[in-house]
């Protein structure tokens, strides 16, 4: 196993992991790819495979088969401790564990759903971080309605048929959108209920959907989203979750058997063992050059990684960030294997985009031009199609299944099982 | 609920409760669909779900959007018992029951696996007869290799790489003959195993494949098979599963940690509600007009019928003997809401065909003309395509994703939890 070439360990197969590998793809070192699932997730369209729009294989992609460079390998398992001083990690499987030893380490695990140590919420209310939720939220959804044929008492099935969503970000935006059309344009038409009336509430804390995004488009976002039909709460943060109602702080009561939660995230708790003192949200202080502080060889990239701009704010758990931070982690790696000096960080930002649901979007492009409706869902749609193509070229089903006869191919190979928990990768 | 119309319930939407409803569509009477799941699965192309070669999805359609017909109904659940002389079946879905009466019940429970009696097999061995089960094969396959990449011992990475399919009907060839090119042409690529033999071994206890096809076709299915790579070992029962071995009647060994059983089937327990004697496989004895014998108003079709032909013998458990059976019940049930004569079972055999693999298979057209290879291949392919497309329409999953948006439509609306159990559907 060992060889002169130093050695990159790459934690975590999302963006941040992903990217960081690719840019490493056939160049003087060894990488090892380490996840807890056998697939990079396509995270934004998370919110699709939840409210049935789209099949948990249509955004994942199996990691072996994104590299065939030599120097690439992967090994499926949960990091279960880091040894930083002998530079090893070591690795568990259905109970075998293996240690596996580094030159240089890029740790980027990403973030999981944040209950702010409310344990009813962690109990009861959904996360929507990686497949395996989305696809529990979808039967969880599907068994709703089901359920609610059984019952002929109005209150009981008015609580079956009411998602709450919280959080006034894009994914709850997304999510609250594309559930209200599932509800009324899908559901509703095939489940003959006397006066159902399927509600899909959207609950922020604060005054205003999508923080970072300028007023006008703030306004946008709500305006579009209530026209939908979304019935949308601002300012009043969550209580509690109480049986079949969900408690704001205004003591505002709503009845539902389902809330999802998109109000907060945090660092993968992988970034407690590396030493350092964790920022908000268990996020990692990391250098410019995205070497962990103090700690020489670690790299954190991604939603794990903290490091701020010129302007002492932090850069934002985003896709992109993640992407342009794991390229310059591995960039640095390579640049002090030639004995050149590394580079710091500098984030190129395209802007940031939401979808609310069908025609229905906000977009702030390079954070000057301001797109709503049905142009900003275009430039939605055009740019997450070639994203996803860039991971997936499977045009069509039919085509799919005579290809997989004819090449030998085979798309579908995702280990899903619902009942267990976040990715590494996510 | 109760009105003038006489009210059919059907047991089961597989072939024989789909084609029993689909033909009481609009006409003179009230259907109520009882299924333990939300969906109708086109069961011929399990084997590929099995295989990675297909999403769930893609083969299973959503009852309740199958219909739109007011007169047919539908309800998800289990049925508990069946009251035949007050005419009412109990069902069951988490927790809660409710009655539901009938003028006519339609049984259409289909077949689960018969392991018979063999505990350790029904503990460990693997059935294909729903879509749980082809999905916890898909997740149980690509994690052994996972597992294979942590042991450099090699014996007991054979066990994990090998499989034993168990029965050499269509089910048994077409799944080891997907098997075969999953292993050798995609898994093999991307698992760099020193020396790795991934072997699919099918057993059959008998000395032939493929019992009710002529001779020739069976030694050109086995040819086939075994140009593939498959490895066939006829004329010899399985004793018993101990740990990783699966020992064979003659004392032969194989290495294995997957058996996937499709030596037998049973009917659905449901026939032991029916106050019948059971003719063999659990199956329930019916007149030719599907009639339950001694059991007015009962019709029971598709592989829980058991009914012989001229010759004495029993109609096969077969897609089409199960749609010509259950739209027979149907005919008969509005002749007699006509006061007209009752008509007898005619099955109209159109013959039976196996595939093998890309370019493999036998076909035995009207029992008359016999087509191996490609040919015979081809014609599967594009009956399956027709008879798919029956029930799916999904050409394109790009186009079906802007199609969601469009039309308002979803297409994944399935209820698949991996750890759950047969269908009463299948």
């Amino acid at each position: 196993m060992n060889t002169q070439r130093p050695r990159v360990v790459i934690i975590g197969a999302g963006f941040g992991g992903l990217y960081a590998a690719r840019h490493l793809e056939g160049k003087a070192v060894d990488v090892l790819i380490i996840d807890r699932q056998n697939f990079h997730t396509f995270t934004p369209l998370l919110y699709q495979v939840a409210t049935c729009g789209l099949d948990p294989s249509e955004i994942a992609y199996p990691i072996r088969s994104i590299f065939d460079a030599p120097n690439i390998q992967f090994v499926m398992g949960k990091v279960t401790s880091i040894d930083l001083t002998n530079r090893q990690v070591e690795i568990a499987l259905n109970g075998q564990t293996r240690i596996e030893s580094y030159d240089y380490l890029i740790v980027a695990a990403g973030s999981t759903t944040n209950f702010f140590g409310n344990s009813d919420l962690e109990q009861f209310a959904f996360g929507l971080k990686d497949l395996q939720e989305a696809v529990k939220i979808r039967h969880h959804i599907l068994h709703l309605f089901e359920k609610a044929t059984w019952t002929e008492e109005p209150e009981a099935r008015e609580a079956l048929t009411t998602i709450v969503v919280v959080g006034g970000g894009p994914t709850g935006l997304e999510t609250s959108g594309a559930l209200h059309e599932l509800y009324n344009h899908v559901l509703n038409r095939e489940y003959q209920f006397e006066n159902l009336h399927a509600r899909v509430v959207l609950v922020e804390a604060v005054d205003r959907l999508l923080l970072p995004y300028p007023e006008n488009l703030q306004r946008a976002a709500q305006h579009q989203l209530e026209s939908l039909g979304v019935e949308v709460i601002l300012n009043d943060p969550v209580d509690k979750l109480q049986g079949n109602q969900l408690i704001l702080k205004s003591g505002h009561i709503i009845p539902t058997s389902t809330v999802i939660w998109t109000a907060g995230v945090k660092a993968s708790p992988l970034a407690e063992m590396l030493g350092v003192e964790l920022k908000r949200g268990g996020r990692v202080p990391v250098e410019p050059t995205m070497e962990v502080i103090g700690q020489e060889a670690v790299y954190v990239v991604g939603d794990m990684a903290y490091l701020e701009d010129d302007e002492g704010q932090a850069y934002p758990m985003l896709i992109p960030v993640a992407k342009q931070e794991g390229i310059l982690a591995a960039q640095n790696i390579l640049r002090r294997t030639n004995g050149e000096s590394q580079k710091p960080f500098q984030y190129h930002d395209r802007g940031i985009m939401a979808t609310i649901g069908r025609r229905r979007a906000v977009a702030w492009i390079y954070n000057r031009i301001p797109l709503t409706g049905f142009i900003a869902w275009l430039a939605w749609l055009g740019l997450h199609l070639l994203w996803l193509m860039g991971f997936r070229n499977r045009l069509n089903v039919l085509v799919n299944w005579i290809w997989n006869y004819l090449t030998y191919d085979r798309s579908v190979r995702i280990i899903l099982q619902p009942q267990s928990n976040q990715s590494a990768a996510d």
